[in-house]
């Protein structure tokens, strides 16, 4: 969509945008675990990234068949949010020396991709209930459970053994 | 700290470097809230964007007190996620003509706000705990309290009124 363009007029439209930012967001997503797959030392952790890779292919998926239900094409839009949070992890990773820190860091950087992700599907959700979109929103659903699901896997890790870093 | 220089040695390293990424985003959703009040129509939005912006203050303050416990000086370091989230409402919200569609948008951009914050507090309270920093822990969990019921508030507001929009 063109900037300053008033592109957007109608919450079909936003809708739309909306789902197409999240559909780019999951692509940088799969992008960045292969590389966080690499760095993590931590076995549970490396597996837990495996696990949401694997997840983040059938997200994408089930992106593209709630644009085959609005007879769209599937389609990514420019997301600065991503982008920025991928590229802070990015940076971040690159000054840790230490293997159980910089798997801290990583766990912690996968927390706040998750959360853009449950911010995104939960404000799907509330606009597929209200706009009678049914299918969309139980196919949506499943991946929101999937996200909440990844967070708390994390957090577990995170508690058990990550943090008993020096 | 540095570009590639291995700057974070140890979990205080990356506990304080966590800190710094929050206390610049806090003080970039600060100036970003007011913006937000100016845009929004709906008045329960603009009231929960009111009350957010006194939330924000008061987590600021807070985390000069996390701060001084670990006798340091409050500094903000640069945080390309939170960056890109206010970068990406704000692009979104030129594109958008219709107000109602404007008060959709503004509250979805409030929710992936507040959701990067309730992804730092998790960590940082997780830390805090390992760490034996109790004190630390506790002003941080009042903090994500007010976090996450602001997110409720915007959904009830969301699900009420905003998608009623064209």
């Amino acid at each position: 969509m063109g900037l300053f363009s008033k592109d957007i007029q109608t919450m079909d439209d936003l809708y739309l945008h909306t789902l197409e930012d999240i559909y780019y967001a999951e692509q940088q997503i799969e992008k960045a675990l292969h590389k966080m797959i690499d760095k993590a030392s931590d076995g549970a952790l490396k597996e837990a990234f495996e696990k949401h890779l694997q997840e983040t292919k059938d997200q994408l998926q089930r992106l593209e068949d709630v644009f085959s239900i609005l007879d769209k094409k599937p389609k990514g839009v420019n997301c600065p949010a991503i982008d920025g949070i991928i590229k802070e992890a990015d940076e971040l990773s690159k000054e840790i020396g230490d293997e159980k820190v910089l798997d801290a860091a990583l766990a912690a950087a996968a927390q706040a991709v998750e959360h853009y992700e449950m911010a995104r599907y939960g404000t799907l959700i509330a606009w597929s209930q209200e706009m009678g979109r049914t299918e969309c929103a139980d196919i949506l659903k499943r991946t929101l459970a999937e996200e909440e699901a990844a967070d708390k896997k994390l957090t577990q890790i995170a508690e058990k053994r990550l943090n008993k870093a020096p």
